[in-house]
């Protein structure tokens, strides 16, 4: 979903408070609070604007020292056994590897990225939407430095979204460029039994170098999914997989929003990661106070991911596609491999509200925060 | 549950398309769409009716050769990191074997088996249902040359399903020779606290050579299970466990259905397992187009199983057996251990649809898809 | 949740059967049963009362011998793959084991230890109210022998309750004494973006010897909780956690209960535990006969725990604080990272129900029940 761009800077000025950073709230309410909360300035960041010296005091005898004690490389690895508390004044340095990931991410909003994704075009014949699907082996940067083997659809991961309205007849063309067959599942849609894509079940592979054809008349809206159903451990791990959502034709029960945001979850294959990228190279919701706007989860994973969002809460629409009869509120979402959930949010309380996964070794580490972490900015 | 016999053969001439597989839509549909989508028929099987060679030309750069690559016995284990993309040919081994793993369920089906379990016979005494269990330590054959050291009741696994009726006084007599203590726990059942099962809580453990008569009389309907709460972790995981299934003496309210399934999830100790068994060694549910079946999901292992069925929704009606207010449609039912689901299933389109937990490693490997999966094949 | 204080000894005076222990009910209901079912004494325990012999005799050719086999420590640790049968006569030092823990539980009843929690006093000052946490470093006994470096809000694990009404302002001065920075999120809560305790992104780090103040008036009422979000993956699976409880100002629609429980889980840091315990060192929750009560189950560890209750059906009434607009009734709630559940328990019948997380890995090994294990102990 693209918005208008904002760069953090743009976000901060916006927000009237160049260089205090997200604090400006903590700022403006400190002199109703006692004289030790009034620290609330970020730590100096890369950027020109000005920043305000911390006025919060350090009780004098653990005041740090300059010589902040390195981390080896190998620690940054999450595991179920959280690391040892630092020694010395290892807690510095763990402080400003936080810092730094916070700042990467405000640094790099940029709603043109591709991070939201957009829909895929297509062609009309005879009232048919015709797509195209090729299946390659990419290089994808799951965030710089961190490249890793993937198959993608169109070059991408998550692939393109697909988006149609309910009543629609498609065709799907998906070559295969890859040097192993595959199979196109169409996660929650009612299709046909030959075009399920289920290789041996229901169609002959598409071995490297064929192209098959997919073609259906979509019968039930919602929130869907495409992905591999051959050699699928792999080969949706590693990225074959995408959106793939059928509008209602009758939008009168449809919630009405300022926004629509997919959100795929992945892990074993290219890494703990929200549509294909881990933090702070993911990209936040950006949103206007009042403001509501959907949110369709989906879990292409191999675990589930609990999906956690601070201050806002989430009314709970759909499960897999379908309208639940009594939609309720919560604020962790835990989607299940092959689940899909919608939500609705309203942009009630203006700030930069985190938003990840809960199990927290998908989402913190002693180095900070990385894989499923995002954010929701609601700007007055 | 048991219905009329059908083999793979009957099945195929059932559709009119001996020779064809499943791929009978596609061949069906083919002259719709574009020339390369016109390879539809099912790659040689080792059944003798006449196969049509492929149409589809492969793309001449990619034509496979015929010297497939043997992958290593050793690769077969499914991990969480998935195994790298075939080298050389290696794909054409794959897709052979995941080709023959479907060839060996869609040959193997066989209702009679007694994959879908049968009630165990009981005697009545002054108005009491009397059943016997015996524990055991029993060889397990999860599939063909894979034989496991189980733990069963009355010798299989699941043990065999105990069926009564909402006010049925039951009395079930356990007899334990196994070399180890053990104890039954009804679980879900509303029982007085001595027949609960939890040694040293409830009762004394049942010793080796022992025999512990439980007796009560079923207050809660609905779908519930019975298994060891005694050294658990072990003798469940292993096997002692079944379903327990009480339906209710006003039946107002129930759904009414052409078929009734017990599915029952298993993991760690006997591998991962419906009903006992691992694909291609598990049964499909056969349907006819335009009948409902009941399925009722049990998980008795240590990790969730969200169950995916494709092509036909599943209406989610009860929880631990217990009614929902507002069941909910979904195509994902992801089940805890300890959890129950019952769904309701209309078989509106025909054909052979996969059926699998949606955890992939529980799933799928390169060597084609195992465990955790089999089918509802819905004929015309 | 402090009631009157119940010792196992005076429990079963109360049930009237002194030195028969928990099997009173087989007991009483013996005569209706076959000769076989009539062993319903408690094995020997530590307890002065005298113990009737068994009754039920064991089949002459498994005779247990005098020598049990000891198990080595290492067996202890609980892993995914259930440890093989025991051999010879192992079994019988598998059930002391077994019965010991037991006892351990049944005889450590104290509802005075603190194991429920109690909510944080207060002081008030111009219609706030302030409550005051220190986040320290400190040796955490998970079990007797099993002493842990932890990290804690004023010396406990959980922290104490944080109790308060809707509507109300609350003020809470963090108090960091630890030798790493955190800061405190008010996981549920909605609050004003720079109150939100997430470091760089709404406030600075708490440094070691800092204090921070968060004030907020509160709005949205249930079953929330507080813990760090710097560095959480250790901090929080190592202590910096509590519930944090919002009374709605308007209690029409409040269950009408007779007690009101939290219920924490947590696994990776300080190991799996109920409350910052291991089974047998945590504690029931003791009800009369006919009484309601509330659970509120927290999630703060990496992992779900599906909470199986035996006996008793629980009423799901809210999902993370939120009301439920239709509750529904299970026997097992599971529970995911950051999720909230509480239920409504009705004790019909009298008893000591076992009550778990049903991963059995999670609650029981070869060496007995461990781990994520407690009981609701109904008395007449």
């Amino acid at each position: 979903m693209n918005r208008s761009p904002v760069s953090r800077r743009n976000f901060l000025k916006a927000a009237g408070v160049a260089g205090a950073g997200l604090t400006v709230g903590a700022c403006r309410n400190a002199s109703a609070l006692p004289a030790e909360a009034t620290r609330a300035a970020m730590p100096p960041t890369p950027t020109p604007e000005p920043t305000p010296e911390p006025t919060l005091e350090p009780t004098p005898t653990l005041e740090p020292t300059a010589e902040p004690v390195a981390m080896a490389e190998s620690e940054a690895v999450p595991t179920a056994t959280p690391a040892p508390a630092p020694q010395g004044n290892a807690w510095e340095e763990m402080d400003r590897m936080h810092e730094e990931g916070v700042n990467i991410f405000l640094d790099g909003i940029d709603p043109t990225n591709g991070f939201w994704g957009t829909p895929l075009e297509y062609r009309e014949e005879d009232g048919v939407k015709i797509f195209e699907v090729t299946c390659q082996e990419v290089d994808w940067e799951v965030e710089p430095g961190n490249t890793v083997a993937a198959m993608a659809y169109n070059g991408i991961v998550p692939g393109p979204e697909i988006r149609v309205t309910e009543g629609d007849t498609v065709r799907i063309l998906v070559h295969n460029e890859m040097s192993q067959s595959t199979g196109v599942h169409w996660h929650g849609v009612i299709v046909p039994n030959n075009m399920d894509g289920v290789p041996y079940f229901t169609q002959p592979p598409i071995r490297p170098g064929e192209t098959f054809v997919y073609e259906f008349t979509t019968r039930n809206a919602g929130s869907h999914m495409y992905h591999s159903h051959h050699n699928a451990l792999e080969q949706v791990s590693r990225g074959l997989l995408g959106a793939f959502i059928i509008e209602p034709a009758d939008k009168t029960n449809e919630p009405v929003v300022d926004a629509d945001y997919v959100l795929i979850m992945n892990d074993v294959g290219i890494g703990l990661t929200l549509n294909g990228k881990s933090f702070p190279y993911t990209q936040p919701i950006m949103a206007k106070l009042g403001e509501k706007f959907r949110i369709r989860y989906m879990n292409e994973g191999v675990m589930i991911h609990p999906m956690h969002l601070h201050g806002l809460e989430q009314l709970v629409i759909t499960k897999d596609g379908w309208p639940l009869p009594q939609p309720y509120y919560c604020d962790t979402v835990n989607v299940a491999p092959g689940e899909r959930f919608d939500v609705i949010v309203e942009a009630h309380t203006p700030g930069a509200w985190a938003f990840h996964c809960h199990i927290l070794s998908h989402a913190e580490s002693a180095h900070g925060m990385f894989g499923m972490v995002t954010a929701v900015i609601v700007e007055e």
